[in-house]
């Protein structure tokens, strides 16, 4: 604990030195310590008016009821004047502690929700570093910051007038950054703690084991819970990795593997047609149903039980204030009885049913369009180019193909935005809430963007080796060029064009520490991480029955992959704002789903696949008569699934029970509560 | 109110004169009233002994610490001395109302879950007649006499050894029961109630509309939601009924309607393969698809409206004592704190998983086989009978059918016993689950053999104009037949057989009136009304397609349905004891899942309506390109299903919120409790 603090020192005994430049004050007498941790960094843009920046922290620190955060804000010390630091007080912290549901140790041993009136029979709530993990922290004063709202219409001081005039309730931190006075807002690393992270985490030796509490400490709630599944994936992928290997090396007929790695993309493999056998496609298809299902039944086990054990399994956003973005008639809250605005539920459904449905209906039309738009005009090509053969016609040849990246990039640039902006007219009331559509909708375009080509070759074509070939490229190509586009080339960049701001030494001013900090970029988030895993897991598990050397391929990629968000994380960008989170949220459907579809696309392969073509019509079974068999198979394959989904508890026992326990005494504190309430009001004059 | 309580005053004052076979006395001062209300009759067999009613009328009035049940007995006043009547005095009524987790009105208006402490604040507290409905103190009755168990090992007076010998925490009712010292337990009539009920319910002149609120005040939960559903349901059939009048009158290759429906049994319409069109096989069964989601969807909305409405919404079955049957090592139920047999839930699921599963699973293939065998011999013998013609050969024609029935008969009765076993095997803890388990059970077999042929003929023969007759004489007879046997038999056996007993005039002695309830015979539950309903779905949903009259058939059949349920419930049997539920528990389920594997049917049978095969013909697709097509159109209709029913909300925004309401309230109070009991553990010494 004593290395956590001395960053902290550092900025506070400057603050002193400097004197009028320090930090505010703290408004509550139980808040006063001789130690300000700095929390986040706000970074101005550079033309901003000391007047505007004056403003910024007055409101900033400001008690809640004048419409302020209550932080401690410090000025920064720097030249530019363009940096605001914020810190939080202890209540600030508590109090906000409790508004979110985080659940903390009580002192019988228990995750409890926390109360503020309550706090002293939590452990360690003398410390608020041990008490609150940094993320956490550091998300306070984020969630503060976000709920600043003006009281009354009021104007920005030494902003001009069309950006600079607020409306009552407005958020205040979005019209900062609509106004362009804000350019950044990142929460601030400490050094020390992270650099003892690093090596425990990518710079460790041992191949396995990531430290997930120090992770979630440091980085945070959505955080934590990525690698934590990256993780557990990893792991599970052992099974059909031997099961790959086994098949691949070991089954009679399986002999073209380790010529077809690395021949795939030239040189088609010689006898692509006979194999892998009958048995090999049956174990893979039906190994890899049963093996999604029992991963996303234990995987989900263990995220309820990491929600407990980060005390994130009570989160109440449904009575927190609403997000910032959020609009509606103001009226009271029915169910916490708060003024806020209220939107009714009917027309939210109403507008996802009628509106965006059908926009991404019609966007993933225009995928498809677009993918038979490219075959129609390159057959089209081959057919001049081969009747013709002259040289215009070879240049022709490409032309579909640019056509048709440019098409798919244009659209797909066209399609975020639609999309973010048809989740804002949604008006969702939790930040979550709008995160899951948000996502959601991305997720299905881009997982269809990556899909339609081998679905198409897989269902339309029926061309089983072409599938083999091309996702034996994509698995080892895609992933080198990940792999080196994420981690190499910003690695690269930030070596040779940011070192020099950056080379700092450790008694270096705090201020510059601050300074470099404040350069790097802003993280991009966790979807392409996730969408990555989820691709891939899409590439095991509806297309592996056809290339068994997925499974091994996908465990080598992740064990490095681990290694690489990790020092991305840590080093290449800012350090990102991570709310506490109870699961994973809209990523465990889309895995749910996709281990659905698969069930559908194995039978489908094992029905292509040339052995069991050989098979049925050796048995004199008609095309339709296997189909219908098929079709038989699916459907009881998809209720197995369903059953082993049912028969595997969604929460360990234990959990289980402390979900319960929680239950049942809140409901029998409830009606301790109401009798006591009833008492006071008898002893009021109306009743006596 | 007061013709309700005259018979209670009845009996209450003829206890007064007989002396001493009277009331027990009430233990606790407030319990004391002028007027005991008999709520429930417990029939002892013939040749019971004196001591043995006088030991078990001792424990039932014994209070609960003493193993007791703390209820009121009365011997009776018959010659026999074979019954007990029970009441319940007001204390036991309320700290069971509190342990079953029924709201009831608070002074806020709202539904709360009542707590004995708090009661003062509950409306119409001081009249329990008001405060509980009838069928909620009878089932509390019937639930404190389950709930009775041994405090030690001992004998029970009078009755011999291996049958009177009680183990330790052994169910006292149950083994009664078993040794057949117990009879019957039933509630007893309100006369006076029940004919205004009648009046209201099934002698209306109007067709539409139940006393829904007094069904379940007279009769309780799981009977209340039985005819809501029933009303629902038939006022959701308009819609399709309508439909299918219109194809079947109005569309023009619909001619053969009205012939068909008396002839549909003896001689098949001529014009059996050119309709119902293309168009209309593809409106009903797109409709009938979209109609079963928005149905089970709104009925969702409903039964929640419904259940916050009867105080059922916040049922706490998890917190009560467990079930009679439960047994399990005694240990402290980490939950509430209370000492009781344990049963970890992994084993349970393992014994679900991987006994009861497969076994109902042979089964299932035991009614396949069944009905194959059947197929066989009837294909053998007609072929012999052809053959030879002769008259042994005629008879032996009836064999195969003879055979299967009575195969049927006895598999059935098998698998009953089984089920039940089963069902105990996995020693469930609350009764709600039992149910639910062995319900299902019994539910997938019965709806197996009744689908089993219509789906052989569907699928195997892929013959839709027997299945046309088929469905159609289904529908006409059995609904006939079960109409009849259902109403008209016990119509008359109550009539002319034990008419005797039962022409009471209402000032003959309170005992006759009892003796005469007590000679009826039990109810048989509502599992056989519920899976006519489902059944009846199931022809709706899976086959209307190919016989439009489907749905004004059924309107018809539940429009007069509604009335003889309700008057045999009334009239032909003892009142049954009914649970207070939140929902239809599993028969929701049941219809859900049917509503799906109705979308598959609906595009099978589609597919081999002649007017499809003659359309993909003349556009020259193959036999296996259709299917492909089907099957697509399959998954896609799933889909649309799935969002729709997700679109849909299953509780009504003013349920929701008042379940927000009670959450929110719950949580903030568990907090405050907290803090007052750290309050108070402060003012002692240890910590002070």
């Amino acid at each position: 604990m004593t290395s956590q603090k001395e960053p902290q020192e550092g900025l506070s005994t400057s603050a002193k030195v400097t004197g009028p430049s320090s930090w505010s004050r703290v408004s509550c007498p139980c808040c006063i310590s001789s130690r300000i941790e700095p929390l986040v960094l706000i970074q101005l843009a550079e033309n901003v008016q000391p007047i505007t920046k004056q403003w910024i922290m007055s409101i900033i620190s400001a008690p809640v009821k004048a419409g302020g955060a209550q932080l401690l804000v410090h000025p920064g010390e720097d030249m530019k004047g363009d940096m605001i630091v914020v810190a939080a007080p202890r209540c600030t912290l508590l109090r906000v502690t409790e508004d979110l549901g985080l659940c903390k140790t009580y002192q019988d041993g228990n995750m409890t929700a926390f109360s503020f009136e309550d706090r002293d029979n939590f452990c360690n709530i003398d410390n608020m570093q041990q008490f609150l993990t940094l993320a956490e922290r550091q998300y306070i004063v984020k969630h503060e910051l976000d709920s600043m709202r003006a009281m009354e219409d009021q104007r920005i001081p030494g902003v001009p007038a069309p950006k600079g005039k607020l409306k009552a309730r407005e958020s205040i931190l979005q019209k900062l950054e609509k106004a362009g006075v804000i350019r950044n807002i990142t929460p601030l690393h400490d050094q020390k703690l992270l650099s003892v992270l690093g090596k425990q985490w990518y710079s460790h030796k041992s191949l396995w084991g990531q430290p997930l509490d120090s992770i979630h400490a440091y980085f945070g709630g959505t955080i934590a819970y990525y690698f934590s599944f990256l993780d557990f994936y990893t792991l599970s992928l052992f099974p059909p990795a031997i099961i790959g290997l086994f098949i691949t090396f070991f089954l009679p007929s399986a002999n073209f593997s380790s010529a077809n790695k690395t021949e795939s993309e030239s040189t088609p493999p010689k006898d692509d047609d006979d194999q892998p056998s009958v048995s090999s496609y049956m174990v893979q298809a039906v190994f890899s149903m049963l093996w999604s299902t029992v991963f996303m039944e234990l995987w989900k086990r263990r995220s309820a039980a990491l929600s407990y054990r980060w005390g994130t399994f009570n989160l109440a956003e449904q009575f927190q204030e609403p997000r910032p973005g959020f609009h509606g008639e103001v009226g009271t809250n029915p169910v916490t009885g708060r003024l806020e605005p209220l939107f009714p539920e009917w027309k939210r459904r109403l507008r996802i049913g009628l509106v965006s449905l059908p926009a991404v209906g019609v966007f993933l039309g225009l995928v498809v369009m677009g993918m038979t738009g490219f075959y129609f005009f390159e057959r089209l090509v081959s057919g001049w180019h081969k009747a013709s053969g002259s040289y215009f016609t070879a240049v022709l040849l490409y032309v579909p193909s640019i056509a048709h990246i440019v098409y798919t990039n244009v659209l797909g640039n066209i399609y975020r935005n639609v999309a973010l902006k048809l989740t804002e007219a949604e008006n969702h009331r939790e930040e979550s809430s709008f995160d899951y559509h948000h996502t959601t909708k991305v997720l299905v375009f881009t997982f269809f963007n990556n899909f339609a080509v081998l679905f198409h070759i897989a269902f339309f074509k029926e061309d089983l080796p072409l599938l083999r070939k091309r996702l034996s490229s994509l698995l080892i190509v895609t992933q080198l060029v990940n792999q080196f586009t994420e981690v190499v080339v910003p690695f690269l960049v930030d070596r040779f064009f940011t070192s020099a701001d950056r080379n700092l030494k450790e008694d270096d001013p705090e201020v510059d520490h601050l300074q470099a900090q404040g350069s790097l970029p802003t993280f991009p988030g966790l979807f392409a991480e996730y969408i990555e895993l989820l691709v891939q897991f899409g590439y095991l598990s509806l297309f592996s029955c056809v290339y068994p050397l997925t499974a091994p391929l996908l465990l080598l990629n992740n064990l490095t992959e681990i290694r690489t968000d990790a020092y991305k994380l840590c080093k290449l960008f800012n350090k990102p704002f991570s709310a506490p989170v109870a699961n994973m949220g809209v990523w465990q459907l889309a895995f749910e789903v996709l281990s659905f579809i698969s069930v559908m696309s194995n039978c489908w392969l094992l029905l292509l696949s040339p052995r069991v073509k050989e098979l049925t019509e050796d048995a004199g079974l008609s095309s339709s008569k296997v189909l219908i068999i098929a079709v038989i198979v699916e459907h009881v394959l998809i209720i197995v699934k369903m059953i082993l989904a049912l028969m595997i508890p969604d929460e360990p026992d234990w959990v289980r029970i402390k979900r319960e326990q929680i239950e049942y005494h809140s409901m029998q504190a409830f009606k301790k509560q109401r009798i006591a309430s009833s008492r006071v009001a008898d002893k009021l004059p109306l009743k006596a």
